[in-house]
């Protein structure tokens, strides 16, 4: 389908461990500060002088969260970085750098690793972060991309899942669902494609919601603007498994309850047109589906001013007391229990 | 053979991604100052305050770096820490945190996941580290471990592979090549054990060789002597693949060239034995062997009488200008060029 058909294909046994590091992370250019010593020695030296420090890990396995028949190479590169940036932002901290570690096997060349790179790349460059160590090895099968991001964050900035308070507004950035409903799209597409190699799906109604899928963006911009307008949450978490998963670990480890309402969670349209041609409630897949890296934040009602005009943000919920326990107030103004049914990838 | 064949099975899939993070960790005590903020976030925190961090990672794959059959899951948790801290140990820096992630097959239950961790676990207490965060997910095939490793140094305290100068000693941790021998020995040991399932092998001849290679340590103690000695390496590289690899490093680094006298080169009676049992030249096993995790590192003239007694240290060379290239000074007087032939894993 998308996957780029390389016509040129170095074998990797050809460059050797060290000749493939080299080869690949060449045009990384060093652009943070912190960055004393990058790629090139037992590890990475950083400097972040009297700031704290962030740490997170994700690993991506082919089959598992990636389909190399929809995903393009450069595409991965790209969201393998983002999803780990992505955590570092919902700590209300400033990505400075990252680590790429690759297992792969023979089947791929070397021209497949420099797309995967490309993408590495790209996202570096957009991300301001610098590439400073990785490993590279080969596997038995498939593509595994294991990444651990750094960050920074002045003393007394960084926010945790468990600050939020009784009487907190529940907030989210841009609109949820379309990176669940535009897998859906890409896995449909696959299936007609098993069935008619030649034919050529259309899927210009469904760019923003593939693109959603397939190159996620970070909230860093989010992360600007909460200092733009002086508001610090009291609560974050970035959104990778669902709403209502995300809500449930804000609760849990913030010992309060919350109501959160139907109507006021964002969707765009092409989300709900696409619910509706797949049959398909569309709060459930905002609820349930993942992927798609918004941040999920609370404030004080005191800053209500500050935030309530803001394009970006959605006013979504209240934090209750622990007592009140964790509900959804339908459109219908009934009150449902939200139950955590987020991603489980050992169900399979 | 060695493998431990667990009696009770838990399947993988009835606890989900959330609780088995959790039931892994849960003994994890917190021991190092700079941790503020553990696992259970979407990031560690940490607090280096005026300290340089330094970052290593890698990744070992089931069937490339390591084989079940013989290797006990619980050592092969605790090889997976060591050979991240021995890189952290070469930048003469204190390891102080890991993250572990870990892709796993459904063919493990929970308790293998349980051995491993146990391992994780006993090196993390012995040198002192806390393990901060991780993902688990499902491979399509075997088990993959991606540690990353952090640690913190004062400033202009970090040494690198490029600060070698001319008339240095080369300086090596330990003795060479028992790793190596230790696989050779389990190996022929799989073989025999396949032609011949009751077979009991006595392995107590090998033991301190294959303990060399099934759990190594990383030489935290050898960064404390140096303090204690007030000697700064003025290069250093941990050896993993191999002394001549890791000795081209470092002049390619530091822009130097070098002379290793075979004759000092540190082997124990039970790499000799067992290398004239395999009819297999010791000083080539040194050479090219690796996974020895020793310190192989450069002094300034000056230090000499300060480690010339130490019995865990061997000066087996001198720093030579650039032009003089690196060389291999036989028990024969004869001269020979050192080049790389250090471990390659995409040659399979």
């Amino acid at each position: 389908m998308i996957e780029d058909k390389n016509q040129q294909r170095t074998q990797l046994s050809d460059l050797g461990e060290f000749g493939l590091i080299e080869h690949l992370t060449k045009n990384f250019k060093v652009k943070q500060k912190s960055t004393i010593k990058s790629i090139g020695d037992d590890a990475a030296v950083l400097n972040f002088e009297n700031k704290k420090v962030v740490v997170t890990t994700d690993l991506l396995v082919e089959g598992v969260h990636f389909d190399l028949s929809y995903m393009p190479l450069k595409h991965l590169g790209y969201k393998a970085i983002i999803v780990n940036l992505s955590d570092v932002y919902a700590m209300n901290a400033k990505a400075t750098q990252v680590t790429v570690s690759i297992a792969v096997s023979n089947r791929f060349p070397l021209e497949a690793l420099e797309d995967l790179y490309a993408g590495i790349e790209a996202a570096a460059k957009l991300y301001n972060i610098d590439v400073v160590g990785g490993d590279t090895t080969s596997s038995n099968k498939g593509l595994l991309i294991s990444v651990t991001a750094i960050g920074e964050v002045e003393s007394e900035n960084e926010v945790y899942r468990s600050g939020a308070k009784p009487n907190d507004l529940l907030v989210v950035s841009g609109d949820l669902g379309g990176a669940y409903m535009g897998l859906q799209v890409l896995e449909r597409e696959k299936e007609v494609y098993k069935v008619n190699p030649n034919s050529q799906p259309d899927l210009e109604p469904y760019n923003y919601i593939i693109e959603r899928q397939l190159k996620p963006e970070a909230r860093q911009d989010i992360i600007k603007l909460l200092v733009d307008l002086d508001v610090k949450p009291t609560s974050m978490i970035d959104i990778s498994d669902g709403l209502s998963s995300e809500i449930i670990h804000i609760c849990k480890q913030s010992k309060v309850g919350c109501d959160l309402y139907e109507e006021k969670i964002p969707l765009d349209p092409q989300v709900i047109s696409t619910c509706e041609e797949f049959n398909i409630d569309s709060t459930t897949v905002a609820l349930n589906g993942g992927e798609d890296y918004e941040l999920l934040f609370t404030v004080s009602q005191k800053d209500f001013p500050k935030i309530k005009a803001n394009p970006s943000l959605s006013i979504i919920g209240y934090i209750k007391e622990e007592k009140e326990g964790i509900h959804l107030i339908t459109r219908a103004n009934t009150k449902i229990p939200i139950t955590a049914q987020g991603w489980k990838n050992f169900n399979d």
